[in-house]
């Protein structure tokens, strides 16, 4: 297990040491990976690896070495356009749902301007890295850029997750796997008195926008559940016909059961062995132990309603968060699955699954967006998307902070995302 | 101008005249059309009028009359279903897309059933209307009956109006109309401390279940303006481009903006006379001191953002309608569209038109869904919606609170809606 | 039994007298409608009989009053959109999704517009009506647009019944209803020796652009059976799994029953009573010995494929149909629903239902398509549709003759179309 | 130029040798291209290389191997499911818009896969090539096999074009280009006298199913172009407004214009320097005297109406096809590009460019649809497809044939498809 203390141990790192760790870190999700696996686009929601690693180096590339660098000449003239997501004042935007069209560029070519972004940024840094001024911004800037890196590292791994699971014969990205140790740690709810409490990042550390500023909100007192709902839980709803009766489900969410004719999470079967999930290692029979994932916010909000409880808002969950607590499983361990909880007290709030909240993805009071093309970074998705907290099995485990919020629409389901219960106080106990 | 006042004068009539009342309000709406008028479904948003005539009446037979009335028999068979909007727990619904098939029954036998059902609820009233304990449901019940119908009345317009427009004759349903008197109020701003409030509804008067609980939360200080923005303001911001540049818009708005190629607001349009505006009185030179409506949330956002402003939150909201504050234009004033603000001071908080907020529509913190299908009325909508409030020149003035959470998809356009702007406190000023 | 000699008896009539009788009839078919019924569209392909009022009256105003009436003002300036169809010679199209919006003009309104038109064009075959040269221009498109309105009569029913089977009611247009007399027909094989016939018409009388000219085509010895195929030998289809076997369908046809997940025809359903019909008559137990309607050319083919035989080729067809048969029903007989085959031999070529032929809709070679807006009457329909021949229970009996092409997409299902087997000569025997 | 006398030559082949040449060239026409570009799908019409790899060895292998290897294997379970494009009677189908999902197994695997079946297909040959009896089928089934594999050589050009379109690096095939020769030569015509005449296949040497049987047909006299559409006459059609003007088109031609805002042939497109034209050289300057391909029906046909000429039908073409006359540009030219008319007399019917007939496919009179799976190959997609005649430059020589029906929809563009003009013959005159 690994703790986010790493992100304070990480801390006597370089600026340039941090990049170099994290750069090659992607070189090491994407080893396992064909240049067919990499090339292919399985959604529109997903992207294929090869572009996941000509778009992170494009974004140091374009909001780094042509502001900082000197004589800057692009790599490749075609690639501003083709690597860039959605960055209106940077310019055209190759379609998004055409990011699969890519066979050109070969992976090889993209992986050498990899290469080459790479050296021209340890070049910038070691000849200008201590000008003054300059440096603020600099730094700054490679920051949020190995921020963003890492959010793709981890959207590298759900992309091809979803990629694999669409080839009937199954394979496997690895060989690595989670497994549950029985018995499983029952469920405690841990009770919090609230009152005004203060929330969001003060950003003395490196922060997402989103995060800030830090603010007071009124919480009513609330509990919190110990641990992720796991499979056995969760199919427990689906045996009771969860999918099949419409009240314990969001009206919008009823129809998108019906409309999709859904029986259970994304990446379960059943075959003649019983149940079955689709894991990175391939598919293996349901480990009942293990926290239930890939579900949508509909999904988490159905089986909150048919177990009697709701989901956390983000502001009941980062105020527990700050309180001490053991973490699950991050990305450095390489298993891209999440492990049961192993301890008692409040668990798994970081790492092992996102955490749906019942909150809609919004502007903190007094947020400001940064202006110029870094201000479209988060902004701009604030309607219609919901919050996960926490971090997952996919996440890097300095990339996981208490303040940072992760958002995805209500159907998606394609992310290690994982339910905890909340519940209101009742007649004062806890 | 009708002050929400009217609330309380009302509240000398008996519940069996106001259900009159309220009945007989909306066979004046519907008066002016004509059977043809009534049976089309315009979109799969909007209802015919013969529908909302029938389902208002079926929500009376089947939530009071079906339980209350001895030896109850539905006034027709089919009509369960027919006229069943969205209640699971009822049973089988007629496809909503569907509710312009309906050419039988004709409107006359709909008016028949109204008036069946007035008279079986006035007798359920008169016979058993002080039995105790069973009054209190009976007249919880009535009085949600009530507001349904009173939220039905506003649908008519809307509804009617979105019919009306998509007729190349761009035909009126009436012959009144508002107009602005020079000059606009200016717009000014007004100052809140914020802290820790209470908003929400205690329920001592009736209110939805969505309302309540009353409970605190923290605002930040915050200041309004003083006004809706007019459609002189809106066209600058037309005129300026702000349809065609993405840097104004949330990223899903530029994209329905793009996919439905917008350039201005849904009853908009430019002829060789100028800009014009369709209003139920047909269509006539857009007003430039009129409030600027028929906005959607994605519309009010930009416009907000453009204007260097932002959208209030409901709270804010909510907490700033407590103050005295003069009301715009409702229902009863029979104009179905917005007066221009015609005071200093915080004016046209209550009617004229809803006002988009920022909030998402969710759950208060201890809201507890009703058992059974009345349970479903709001509760399960909580999703991908956003919290306009006030009330607008379609709604009843009785029918108006402070309280009062309405909510659409960000893509609605077709109801009364405008914008309130918001701003953040700046350096402890006010 | 009505005889297609009626055209001869008919031709006694002058020319206005046929407009009159013929403009009258469309009257007498929508006299069981309300205006809400006759204001409300079903589907895209079908239209409200108001427009087809409407539309009707606006082709004689537009293609004879507009040319030869003096002085010539329109009745309404906004029709000459709203009524036009598809002409684009004309100028702009209300669009065809949207003629279901049109509440207004009101039905009374379009029935004075008829009025308004007959009367003028009365006036104008009385004071011009043997003018020279003109006469020849003005009676052929006066044939043009009784034919025209002709084809709209069977639409109007075809429609109206389309729309009345989405009510939940299933409410019948009107009392009549066929009844087939046991026991049925055998079905028995005619032979036919093929060789260089011709086929389509000299244009001695009126006919439609598509059905000249005449001209010669080669066939080989063929068989076609001596009546339609009923409802019980469909029914056998159906219960021997024929929707559920890709073998006996068409790739295209195949895909369109499972994206519309089919299992019988159209307005068949099946309840506690067993499988009934919806007709003009409403909802009325199959009747066994009745042709089998409604059915689109992928149905047809299907069945016709399963029973081991073909569709017949329009040119085999119409080459069958110069010997002399029996008639069918036509909508004179005011059934609006076929008859069971009566009489051995050859029967049911004409009327009772359209029979879908293997032939795509092409140009016949030498094929012209006249000059101006008239020349859009049929020739840019002439691809990805199949052409039907005979005539059905709901054609007017002057209106079918044996070079008739009607055509529909594979797919169309709302029309009154059935199916005659045809076989190649097997051995020389016949 | 290649003859289609290849064929003869390549008579003097042992069915074995004309197995091992045709599968060879299908590694030609693969090498270029890197198992990225073999991965892809670019539109549900289309499929990636690898498929088709592993489609046309999954073909020899199910209906060959399967029924005469002794003791028979499948090389890989998964494969029958996978590689089984549309044949309901071999079982289960791989979703044909899911091809482009098969990243594993890798290329390197399908290319085993291939060697695989060639051996086992040249040892079965080896060992029971010549048992009586056996050999009929056996032959036969390699015969359509090699001729399938031929067909899916065009369709890998066809498919890979269309995918390197889709990048904006526009990247190339390969280098080879064609050019055409000033000046073009004149459009001519050639009048035909018609009468009863005999087209399809008699069967003495391979044909597909709905080539045959041979009969008898009656044609009008006509006149066929002497020559295919060139680029200088399309551009022509599209600067005097062809693609703005509904008169020119069918009218669901006209609708498909306006839905996808048509304005210019698929792989044409203008920038700075002009007219320019995608082929698998990459883009080059558009090339005046070369044929006009990529061409819809739609187009096509519009084109025709515009010049005052009609598409001929495929029976007119085949019957000018068994005169002598030059040959166009075949596969094994490597240019995969049509070149320029280079003679006098009727030429390039054969080779350069499919062209469009304005017959519908449908079953030849007397059609037999073969017992089992094979019967699927043909028959069931004779509805709402356009027969092209002639073979293209993507067409391997001795795969063409006078009597060959190439099929697509109305609205195809990213075949080798072109137009050759037709004419009925007018007073008497040739």
């Amino acid at each position: 297990m690994i703790e986010p203390a790493i992100a304070q141990c990480a801390s006597t790192e370089s600026p340039g040491e941090r990049f170099a760790r994290v750069r090659n870190w992607t070189d090491t999700l994407t080893a396992p990976l064909s240049a067919e696996d990499c090339c292919v686009q399985s959604m529109p929601d997903a992207s294929p690896a090869k572009w996941h690693l000509g778009h992170t180096s494009w974004f140091f590339e374009t909001f780094i070495l042509e502001r900082f660098e000197d004589g800057f000449r692009p790599f490749h003239d075609a690639f501003r356009v083709m690597f860039n997501s959605y960055y209106h004042a940077v310019g055209d935007r190759h379609p998004r749902p055409q990011r699969g069209m890519l066979t050109r560029p070969p992976l090889s070519f993209v992986r050498e301007y990899r290469r080459n972004v790479d050296e021209r940024i340890a070049r910038l840094l070691a000849s200008r890295g201590d000008e003054k001024g300059l440096q603020e911004d600099l730094l700054a800037l490679l920051a949020l850029g190995i921020n963003h890196e890492q959010q793709h590292q981890e959207l590298i791994l759900t992309d091809i997750k979803h990629l694999l699971f669409m080839n009937p014969l199954k394979p496997a990205y690895h060989d690595a796997f989670s497994q549950s140790e029985q018995p499983t740690m029952p469920m405690a709810w841990h009770a919090f008195d609230g009152g005004v409490v203060s929330i969001g990042n003060s950003g003395r550390d490196f922060c997402f926008d989103n995060e800030s500023p830090r603010h007071r909100v009124y919480l009513a007192p609330y509990r919190l559940a110990s641990r992720l709902v796991t499979n056995r839980e969760f199919l427990e709803f689906v045996r009771q016909g969860g999918y099949r009766d419409p009240k314990f489900w969001l009206s919008e969410g009823w129809d998108w059961v019906c409309a999709n004719d859904l029986a259970h999470p994304h990446y379960w079967l059943e075959d003649e062995r019983g149940w079955m999930e689709f894991s990175l290692a391939g598919l293996r029979p349901l480990d009942p132990g293990l926290p239930a994932i890939h579900l949508s916010y509909f999904e988490a909000d159905a089986y909150a309603r048919w177990s009697g409880a709701r989901l956390p808002t983000e502001a009941e969950w980062e105020h527990a968060a700050a309180m001490p607590s053991s973490c699950g499983e991050f990305a450095e361990g390489k298993l891209f699955h999440p492990a049961a909880a192993k301890q008692h007290g409040l668990s798994q709030l970081f790492g092992d699954a996102w955490e749906w909240t019942q909150s809609a993805y919004a502007p903190y009071p007094g947020f400001r967006q940064p202006e110029g093309a870094i201000g479209e970074y988060n902004g701009k998705f604030m309607v219609n998307q919901y919050v996960l907290r926490g971090g997952s099995c996919a996440t890097p485990a300095d990339h996981a902070r208490a303040t940072y919020r992760n958002f995805f629409p209500a159907a998606a389901r394609w992310q290690f995302s994982g339910i905890r219960l909340a519940r209101d106080m009742e007649n004062g106990t806890a």
